[in-house]
């Protein structure tokens, strides 16, 4: 998907939201059983939880976002069965909901000819749109995944979690944070139409330092609801005329509920935060 | 598997060995291929050739190392059957090897309960003995793997390649560098029997700077052969009374040859290091 798809989208829908898809059995409700074991095999019930949970959320949540993030975590530890879940809900949104972005959230990154592999798996086999990417390694661990066609890496800058503050915070001799330093020099690798960063909602203020650096760039903002960020804040300072943000909500949608109604109430939060957010774009559109 | 029971394989193998298993299906003998057709089903193809060409390397080299690693970018390019050679590999390892490491090379790390799963996944799932870690998003991104009883994780401090100059090597206001933070913060969270780290063998002389902060850690040392690394630099620099290396050689190894001889001159190249690092381990044991 391009820049103008994405902004397109966003215009349309009057919504930046990305659900995250943090697919856990264990927060599921006991009726999405009884229905998988009546639809699938014996030895594809995993498999089956997964791929309906998410084609429930997907197909109630679809009309309030723009791009969905499965969060690869989550599937591997369903092993193999929890992989064909995550490869049958890329297949399911690309048939079903082509303008939906698709985001996954691998955080990857190593040596060259490893980030080629890993591109290869997720750009390729998968089709997915972005890729989430770790900048520790740095340029020759990132470039690979860039020089695919409408494909976008998601490279982390300052993320959500406390562990933050630990290493993405330290100023070099010029004042300059390693978050900051991210941003820059990553610029002489890709651009605003082929990378986003990952800034966490909890960061407040920060996104005007983050936006000094990267004016244009999407950012993809998780820490909104469960977490703790607040969205008219990261609104406020991060963004742009072109909107700018994608913000992901996961546990705060997907297990809103973990009745029968589940779906109907994800439907509902997403609603919510997609009517807030045609609000903030009242500011840019 | 506990530090003591590594230095003692150590010590009976003259090794400090690690075996890359970076395993690529174009990289191998047309023979093998014949042999896995017979053998396996036609939708198993992939799955065979993958698992029959570790199952080959590691009985040819188990006698000359003490670890294999299998990097995980090159499993999941082949999707399911890619997982499932994985798996496959790491129970033949504990089946057969129980007495050598394993670590699986997934450079992993993401918020808190992301990271809880990715653990579970590594260490319950798949019961390696040991996983890389990229530190960027800092401390609640590590622990959730430092809790398993005889588990490792190995961190990244000093990577081996190129990029590492990007981010790593950037001093603070008092001229620590990031990977000196990395080692120094990090020993917060694990201590040397449950964390080891990455310092690339491309490093050369780094490793004092690494040893002063790290004095006792053990140390994986990939970058020997295809990517220029020197053994004995590593040595004079590295290495501890304990040993504290694992070098880690792949594509050196594994694909030293593609004819059907792939195996023998596997287990040749491996014996060579071997007996490198048989006359390395004379300044101490």
């Amino acid at each position: 998907m391009t820049r103008q798809e994405l902004i397109q989208q966003i215009r349309e829908k009057q919504s930046f939201l990305c659900v995250g898809l943090d697919t856990d059995i264990d927060k599921m409700p006991q009726s999405l059983m009884k229905r998988v074991k009546k639809e699938y095999e014996e030895e594809e019930l995993t498999f089956g939880m997964l791929l309906e949970f998410n084609i429930s959320i997907i197909d109630a949540t679809a009309p309030y976002c723009v791009a969905y993030k499965p969060n690869l975590a989550f599937y591997e530890a369903y092993g193999m069965e929890g992989i064909a879940a995550f490869e049958g809900t890329v297949e399911y949104l690309q048939e079903n909901y082509p303008h939906h972005l698709i985001i996954a959230d691998a955080k990857r990154g190593d040596i060259g000819n490893t980030s080629k592999m890993y591109a290869k798996t997720f750009f390729e086999q998968y089709g997915v749109d972005a890729l989430t990417i770790a900048p520790y390694m740095g340029e020759d661990s990132v470039t690979p995944f860039l020089g695919y066609k409408d494909k976008w890496v998601v490279l982390l800058a300052l993320t959500s979690n406390k562990g933050s503050h630990d290493f993405q915070l330290t100023e070099d001799k010029t004042g300059e944070r390693l978050f900051e330093k991210v941003l820059r020099q990553s610029q002489q690798w890709g651009n605003d139409e082929n990378m986003m960063y990952v800034v966490g909602a909890t960061q407040g203020q920060m996104f005007q330092d983050v936006r000094r650096l990267a004016p244009t760039h999407f950012l993809l903002v998780p820490g909104v609801g469960a977490q703790g960020g607040s969205l008219h804040e990261v609104c406020q300072y991060g963004m742009t005329k072109d909107c700018g943000l994608l913000v992901n909500s996961s546990r705060g949608i997907i297990y809103a509920s973990s009745d029968d109604n589940f779906a109907e109430v994800a439907a509902e939060k997403a609603r919510e935060l997609q009517q807030q957010m045609a609000q903030e774009l009242q500011a840019i559109l």
